[in-house]
């Protein structure tokens, strides 16, 4: 499978080869040919490198605890990798523009790689792209990746399942409903950080957020809870130390290689299968546009289709003439 | 594809046999054998029975507001259908029975028909689920058919987009940071209900909601914000103008048969085409367990497992010897 062109790419990527990789970021996002083969051959599936998701409301300060982990990493001697996923949704577009100029700062360190998924790639879409780019930043050396993600929608609550420790960062001024609110979006957060400490109401927050966990049957099941300011720095080795005996403890429950390769393969199975199914529908149908008219004359249902799918594994072909309904 | 057996059902559901339809719901649910042919024969694409898809925070009056817009459209001879879909989230089933229990006041009315999807069926999962749910009570003629969903996770965000109008139901009492928050949230929203308008801070809720939709550039994209009562029935009759003229006019930009079909066949594909992937690298490697075994020796990758599900549609079978990595 793997070309001398694709070769090629796979020593630049783990030559330390900045702009080489870049390119490699690219070619995944964008779906070219080789993209595969490159990742087929980066894949390392007993890698050390940690990746950390940081997850919560615009607002919660991501942007600014990320440069703050950066700059921590760094002082450590780790090489950085950050992927900043920028958010679908054209509302919140505005403020996260300034933030991310903030991590500038560390964009002349030859130690820091950042990239911004801004659009939604190829076939995988943001959360694909995303999957493979943690593993060839991992392949590059890069340990640990931070995966900053906005919002709480659909692709952010995938993205940090991918993540081997998902931070949930939330700030002072939010009520209990919101707490409530963000009930299954808690589940998501392996240590939930209290960002803007020095802020009045960090007290009432950090109550309520216990009172959720309390829900948590097991003690042992409940994440840690730790209050910080990005902003100066306040907490930031108690969260650091966090990270740490997540990740060291045995209970480091999605640190394992088996886990990461489990969530990898059930992510790769879900693309490829919706490409294979939307490519079987095309070689009968012709066009997504032409299965519509049909199904809107009557002459076929999704459900038939759906059993036509099903059955293309058995190569059932008397299911393939359509059938008339009573 | 039609069998005798699956007519029979078929024949109750049109009936308005309600033990027949419940009978049905629960096939379809568990992924009965004869599910996919009588959901085949129930299906009509230009069948006029209105989804509402009614979302927001635990504890917002979405149970009671349902509750209101019942009573409402009994009272205009429409038979109601009632998909309560359960959280997902063990962190909120508690406060969850109370409210529905209260909707139990129309148990016994033969025209309302209520349906708790609580468990995550059969393969599709619980979107996959009251998807095919929701096609079943339309054929049973339900119109409208109310979709209750908890939280705001990726099921439920799924859920609303199948919905024909999405009402997002917000209360007084979450700061501004909450708004811009909700903002991927948001999106689903068709209309705006900010419910318990007796409260204090509901002036405070409408101008933040009315600062992020103004966010969105053009004007006629904005959905209408309605405020309105649940518990004393304030504002429901502009609630349902609006819903009326969400799907009068032509704007009724979800309500169209072609964007339903759309909707269903990506659904299904998606669905199926899981399935599919799952069935060929469960032929290939016997089990998830032996593939991930297989990839933590390094025998081959996620990234060529990805590759093989690709090629099986071009039979090309010169991909099936697992190549070496360099």
């Amino acid at each position: 499978m793997l070309s001398s062109e694709a070769d090629h790419f796979v020593r630049k990527v783990r030559s330390f080869d900045q702009r080489g990789l870049a390119r490699v970021l690219s070619m995944v996002e964008n779906g070219h040919p080789l993209a595969p083969s490159i990742l087929h051959s980066l894949y390392n599936p007993q890698r050390s490198s940690l990746t950390i998701g940081i997850t919560g409301p615009p607002g919660a300060g991501k942007s600014t605890l990320t440069n703050r982990l950066i700059s921590y990493y760094r002082r450590h001697k780790n090489r950085v990798g950050v992927i900043a996923v920028d958010p679908s949704s054209p509302f919140s577009g505005g403020a996260l523009l300034g933030d991310r100029v903030r991590m500038q700062e560390h964009a002349s360190d030859p130690g820091v790689f950042i990239r911004s998924a801004a659009n939604r790639g190829h076939l995988g879409g943001l959360s694909g792209t995303t999957r493979d780019a943690l593993e060839v930043l991992a392949a590059a050396s890069y340990d640990p990746v931070l995966v900053e993600t906005m919002g709480v929608g659909q692709a952010e609550v995938e993205i940090a399942s991918l993540a081997d420790i998902t931070l949930l960062v939330l700030v002072p001024g939010l009520g209990d409903e919101v707490q409530t609110m963000k009930a299954g979006i808690m589940e998501i957060g392996d240590i939930l950080v209290l960002n803007k400490a020095d802020r009045s109401g960090i007290e009432q927050l950090e109550m309520s957020v216990n009172a959720s966990l309390e829900l948590i049957p097991d003690q042992a099941d409940r994440p840690p809870v730790i209050r910080c300011s990005a902003q100066t720095g306040e907490g930031i080795a108690e969260l650091t130390d966090a990270i740490g005996s997540c990740t060291s403890s045995g209970a480091g429950r999605k640190a394992t290689a088996h886990r990461r390769t489990a969530l990898l393969l059930n992510s790769i199975v879900r693309e490829k299968g919706r490409e294979l199914a939307q490519k079987l529908l095309l070689d009968r149908y012709g066009s997504i546009e032409e299965t519509i008219e049909s199904i809107l004359e009557g002459r076929t249902t999704p459900y038939w289709i759906g059993e036509m799918l099903s059955g293309f594994h058995n190569n059932k072909r008397e299911n393939e003439n359509e059938c008339k309904r009573d």
